[in-house]
């Protein structure tokens, strides 16, 4: 656990010494959809439609209205971790710098459970579980090397030497600090990398943690990303045609149905309809039951809300597979 | 069509008065592959090799090694044509400028074929054919405008009045050409953007014509974009949810199947295996036929070939499937 | 005169129908001074020391602490302007689509006061006063064009034209909108170049709007901006050695002898000497004076105090052009 | 020295292991006139005015042009340098990975001479000589931390530990490498600012490699950079006005004399005049010498050429400063 009294008020702790800690932010929900909105020039808007209005943007990777929302942070991580962080290049940084300032005694010692074996499948992976002898072993050999390199790091240090030279003996499980700050669409490719399972468990402690600030900051955003890029799935052009061939149309259809369904009782949810219209409204949107039968699901109340232009646009490729 | 004689050598016309042209261009497919191997410092491979890795490098958006390709073309465009592709901006530009330079007499005019009305599903589109008589007015007005505007802008330079003043009377169908420089990765993303079905036909004019650059100098890496980019299919979380409740547990066992049996061929297209080893081969890929079964399909010579790594890929994501 | 009921609260007016607004801003000095600060960990500083840093990081270029402060605007300019605009590619930008949304009858007209020659001198510039005669054709060219197009524009429109189409044949003098995001460093560079007198006029007055913004929301960067960068005076390898040859050793003595006084003054002013130090500390700063000299000009009051660290570095860049 | 086997052919050598290869280029002084050029549509030109071009753009910070060339290297050095060279985020970036592959038995050890101590002036440099004992300490100390800590990872790793995280204990004095893509224009940014004498010395040994391929490939904007920037002098407002104040009128009106004198030969060395012609050219240049004078200075054989619009432009900022 990181020392509380050395973490700034507000920080999420992140690893044994480290943090992150939203410093200030520029808009959320409301600014990418005053944003979408300037070519309408039209004024306030209810939420509901925000909503709608930010998926709609997110499904169809309309970008640009996520980059005028914008988050700073103040984070400390190992410099291994700073490594991989410093490759997304839109974001701005002032880092703690080891040639001006003195290198500070705190290293990075990882937890036992945390301590894997190199996976076989996955070159850049780990996995399985480590005996004790080994796992004490490797968090022998980090404290030795820290306290090792740090020793000497602080004897050449008083010999009055330059400390742009001498920091170069420190191993990359020391501590380095900086300021961050990026814009919503950037902060969320960042996230949908660094959160992801095939992410280095160091760094996605810390992606972790900003996701935090972002829920806060732009709820709507944040679920349009998570439904639509993180749990979407994607199929190539090989993958479509095998899934093609072995799907039977009656299964095509049969979804066609479920989403005919959804769209009725979403449109009728937004405005309700007189029962006589109902029927009507679910043959317009591609619906083949027969009415006794559309009676029967409909007073099941097993029907599920959507988005209606989600829906929709669902159908069309769902339309396109069948061919 | 474009005047032939106001064209720079091996430029492709484009709309009636433009073209692009490839001025010069940094690596290809072998660049991708040696940036990518940084990792290894391993020496040459073979082509077949190349091909799997870029492939894998796009199927995982591993974009980096991509960037290390560039492009430079000289291109002529009407401004509101320039106006959507500089939104790009990550390109290095050099544009004509009519502060210092005369305007020349230079205007997009339509094809007939190209005047349609405003689509009424789409915002942003054209639909549907035009009465004669309509195509006919829009012409005339897109002549007139553009002839009475430069008539006037001529009068005013001639008398000497500032350039970078008088051509704001100019309309935006005036031909403007520039030098834009870009690397594959940001090249292939406005392709996929602009060739889309979706952006309007002008632009889409000059992205197809760069996209005859990018298969020339680069074909592995413009084929895998089309494989898991342009024709891939994404699907969001709710739209799974939709798709996983309908599709039968057996429809999804046959597609394994068949990725077993692709595998296998792959593999023994590879390196050719013993007759006697190939079933127990195909088992291990998790093929469930009896043997008897797997020879006569074996035999039929339908079996195609694929990329083993994509296939195991997405036997993955089936697997997910079914629970 | 822009028309005042068009224009949202707090907007600065700019031509005849535009504006410049400042929708939301991120940080201020403060937020420089805490980015520049990471290093040395330390607290809250006083107000004069954050001035003192700040100019120390413009002296140097030292500009990524800059890149912490964001400004977001919302603004409404001709499309010739927003062509020049666009050019700066660190800004987020979002606009209004004349592919979605119909054409507002808005076109920007000239001041006659704007109304000038071509310079002969410079080639991206206007020059001189206009007759009357003349100033009035160019007037009536501006309002003939924007009305003719427009009046076509509405019947093709009225016509169910393709809006994407039919925009083609509007001038670049109509008025577009747009949101517009970007941080301090590069806020200041755009201010650098299009506020200069260089620039063309119609994008100064934007230009001029926002450092309206950054003057209040960051003063002492802006300060520091014009002290160093727009009022700094830059001489190339031949300049200087045609200078040195020419400049007598004794003129640079005497400024040596100027800045030994206000370095003096200025520590004396930070931290009051004793009246017996101050002639000490004087001929330590390099001050050649003889004693009752001294005093004579201590006692005149006309000595200017400025900052330490900066007339330090220009007495090292004096006394180089000595040899 | 490095080991010259490792070493890729046509590699520069830089500190004890690593190096710097210029892999592939595009464009050079050629494509940096074409591109400024496009708004003239003019053809080929001679190559003196190609020099006068390039210089004018950089004198006026014309710096998109300088763009249109790209550079692509592969080089090798310590952690900690790379971590320095990582934040020109222009750059396009593909780096070994102590992920996916095995860390080598390659670390810097500095040289006795550039083992220094912390300089008192600066806090980011280095001063004086350090006695042998500390020299070989310090050595010493960057050997038996290097070697330990490869120890330590080499066992760990034959453990089968994961490789992504027992690289944590390796020091910043490591080597890795990595292919490195950067634009002219932003390459000599950082050539500008990490072979300055600021810049930490185990980076400027790079830079300096890398300036080497930009005087082969663009000769002209590396010369013209080196006047205009690198050599550049630069006064703020308080500089200038404890300048001018003590500046006496007279020296510049000489500088203004060597100016037309130069003028004028370079004007006659461009386009040979007759001689009655050459007092009336020297005098339309502000020249103020009788005719006598002036022709003894003329054939003394010591008037310097230069660039005309250049020694125009200097003249015009000396006016200034006289007021």
């Amino acid at each position: 656990m990181p020392e509380k009294h050395n973490m700034p008020e507000g920080a999420i702790p992140c690893l044994d010494k480290g943090f992150v800690r939203l410093v200030d932010s520029m808009g959320g929900d409301e600014a990418i959809v005053q944003a979408a909105r300037v070519s309408y020039g039209k004024g306030t808007s209810k939420v509901s439609q925000d909503r709608g209005l930010i998926r709609y943007l997110m499904r169809h990777r309309h970008t640009t209205p996520f980059e005028m929302v914008e988050f700073k942070f103040h984070a400390k991580m190992p410099i291994f971790v700073a490594r991989q962080w410093v490759r997304h290049r839109t974001a701005n940084i002032n880092e703690y710098s080891l040639r001006y300032s003195e290198a500070r005694d705190e290293f990075y010692y990882p937890d036992p459970e945390h301590i894997q074996f190199q996976s076989a499948l996955n070159k850049q992976g780990r996995a399985g579980k480590v005996p004790k002898k080994l796992t004490d072993k490797v968090m022998k050999y980090f404290r030795e090397i820290s306290e090792r390199s740090f020793e000497m790091y602080q004897e050449l240090n008083d010999a009055g030497l330059a400390k742009e030279l001498i920091r170069a003996i420190l191993p990359v499980n020391l501590y380095t600090e900086w300021y961050w700050k990026n814009d919503l669409h950037n902060l969320l490719h960042f996230i949908g990398l660094r959160s992801d399972l095939h992410a280095q468990y160091e760094i996605r402690v810390y992606s972790d943690a900003m996701a935090e600030s972002v829920k806060k900051v732009a709820p709507f955003a944040w679920e349009a990303y998570q439904d639509y890029v993180v749990d979407g799935m994607r199929f190539s052009r090989a993958e479509q045609n095998l899934l093609e061939t072995r799907l039977p149309e009656r299964v095509i259809d049969d979804i066609v149905e479920d989403v005919a369904y959804q769209i009725t009782a979403t449109l009728h949810n937004n405005k309700p309809r007189k029962d006589g219209e109902l029927y009507e409204l679910y043959q317009k949107q591609g619906g083949s039951d027969v009415e006794s039968d559309f009676q029967l699901k409909w007073d099941s109340g097993e029907i599920e809300l959507g988005n209606v232009r989600e829906l929709k646009e669902f159908r069309e490729k769902l339309t396109k597979m069948k061919k």
